[in-house]
């Protein structure tokens, strides 16, 4: 089996660059995404603790299983930890044995910034002009500009964090990426100026991040940061009034903002919209809302990006004998007891 | 984090002593199903091959989480692999940081085998003469044997397998432990010769291991080899007529010997039997069945009892900085394409 620890993952990226990275995960992303039949699919299994969630993703094709270990506790932040850190695995489906484990706390943060790339594609508004807006500059935040640059004719990023050193921190990452720059005072001074508004922030409530009347006709939301039960960051009028794409709707609509509508009839799921654009806007006006709440299928597609990066640069990860390997199958036992040099 | 290959688990099994694992294994277990109700528990998550099952396990108390990831793939054997092999997680509630990541292979033997001889202490028919019955001798086998003798009076051990070289090396490995040895030429004999009988087989099929017409008034039938869809090892009629014991009745009516029979109404969960053994017979001839399946709590126990060894042994794991080190957690973009040496 193939280990890399986080350091592992990162030397992985850096040797490899980030932006040949996005790349490759996009078009790794729109491949899976077009054969979405194939997979064996399932709402994600979370545990809830008063500080937060720990969830499991397993997803499967017919060849590879993959499953992801993420937690979210957003008061970690204080302690100086991560909110969001995972871990993923792929094994061969035909006999059950891990080929590859990683850490995915980068990955996850790439994957879901690779996401909103691929539906500003084909969903953002008729005639933009290149504007994105986000609200929210925490952890997730560089990732989704440096994903929508890979696909996406971005001209300026405006954005608002109530944390003024998050915006400083995010300013200071983008300015290496040569965009213009529009640090704004509101969420609503964000929705005024950009196509495409990106919802990210991490407080777990019912937030009402954005008033409708600050919005365009048009405009594409893509609300990120709603995706566990209790937390979500659009009024439910607001969601109401678009037209909603969502990853996998049995998960969104336990996770999502959906959890607030049940009775929301304007849903239609990514690989719909992917294969067919013209359902996400009955008229150039509609507001569109991606309702991303992070879905196995896309863990899936990061890990199968990570082994195939792995061919060419080997070097990054640790081999190990994970499983005991044995040299008669049926004697578990002897392999055990015995000084057996073989394991 | 700490990180246990197989190798360093049985390292760490060495060290201790497998005798002293198992007792320890065997007080986890009665202390975890005596509090059964503080526990997070769901049924396991599977993914059907047609090879095999690629499965995860949660589980949870107010404060730790773990989660097993296990195959089963009977033909796994003709290639020299493990039809099962596993491994686990332990993270802490409070912020889902992974402390402790293992190969399971040898702990989901050991964990199953404790809870067989868990079962027999409360479960073996009044009178009896301490004598198991194995109808199996795969990898399984030899930890049913070893645990049992931590705990019941065992004066015998009668055995069958379809694969003659299985028996060898169970009576080769078996030999070591000092018990009287009763090889057999059927299943018939084995259940006639024993007051406990074990089945533990790998055929994914509905198997018929146990005519009726064999067993004794009162026996004890610990079914260890159904344990999916698909997969049973016992008549419908049999299952019928016994009392049956169960870790966690959602899960066994979907992957024990009761998926044959969803009306069966003489069930009783483990530690109802555990905290009140009156409720196992109504009768000293009742035939009792644990219908064993393996229950994520038995792995939450499991990870609880390698985590203690290792405060003892801490030169048998790894230290990874598994998770990013970041010196700002809102900046894991700068965390990962600087060269900065927190990382």
């Amino acid at each position: 089996m193939q280990l890399l620890d986080a350091a592992q993952v990162k030397q992985l990226i850096q040797t490899v660059g980030l932006p040949t990275v996005l790349t490759q995960m996009i078009e790794r992303l729109r491949y899976d995404f077009s054969r979405w039949d194939v997979f064996d699919k399932s709402p994600r299994h979370a545990v809830y603790h008063p500080q937060g969630v720990l969830e499991l993703m397993p997803c499967a094709d017919d060849q590879m299983y993959t499953f992801k270990y993420v937690n979210g506790h957003p008061k970690n932040t204080e302690a100086g930890r991560l909110c969001v850190a995972a871990f993923g695995m792929l094994a061969d489906q035909r006999n059950g044995y891990p080929l590859l484990m990683c850490d995915m706390t980068w990955l996850t943060a790439i994957r879901t910034a690779c996401m909103v790339a691929l539906v500003a594609e084909v969903a953002s508004p008729a005639h933009h002009q290149g504007r994105l807006g986000l609200i929210g500059t925490g952890a997730q935040a560089e990732f989704i500009v440096a994903a929508m640059q890979r696909v996406w004719p971005l001209s300026c990023c405006a954005y608002f964090d109530i944390d003024a050193s998050a915006m400083e921190k995010f300013s200071k990452n983008i300015n290496q990426m040569k965009i213009d720059l529009h640090p704004c005072d509101s969420a609503q001074a964000v929705c005024e100026a950009s196509d495409v508004v990106v919802t990210l922030t991490a407080a777990k409530q019912h937030n009402r991040l954005i008033d409708p009347a600050w919005l365009h006709p048009g405009q594409l939301i893509c609300a990120l940061g709603g995706d566990c039960p209790e937390k979500t960051e659009l009024d439910v009028d607001l969601v109401q009034q678009c037209r909603v794409l969502v990853e996998y709707a049995p998960q969104t609509r336990l996770e999502g903002e959906l959890q607030q509508c049940p009775d929301h009839d304007q849903v239609i799921e990514l690989h719909q919209a992917f294969s067919d654009p013209s359902l996400i806007r009955p008229s150039e006006d509609t507001w569109v809302l991606f309702d991303s709440v992070g879905f196995a299928v896309e863990d899936f597609s990061a890990l199968r990006v990570i082994e195939a990066l792995l061919k060419a640069h080997p070097e990054c990860a640790t081999v190990l004998e994970w499983v005991p390997n044995v040299m008669d199958p049926k004697d578990l036992y002897g392999a055990l007891v015995q000084d057996t040099p073989d394991v």
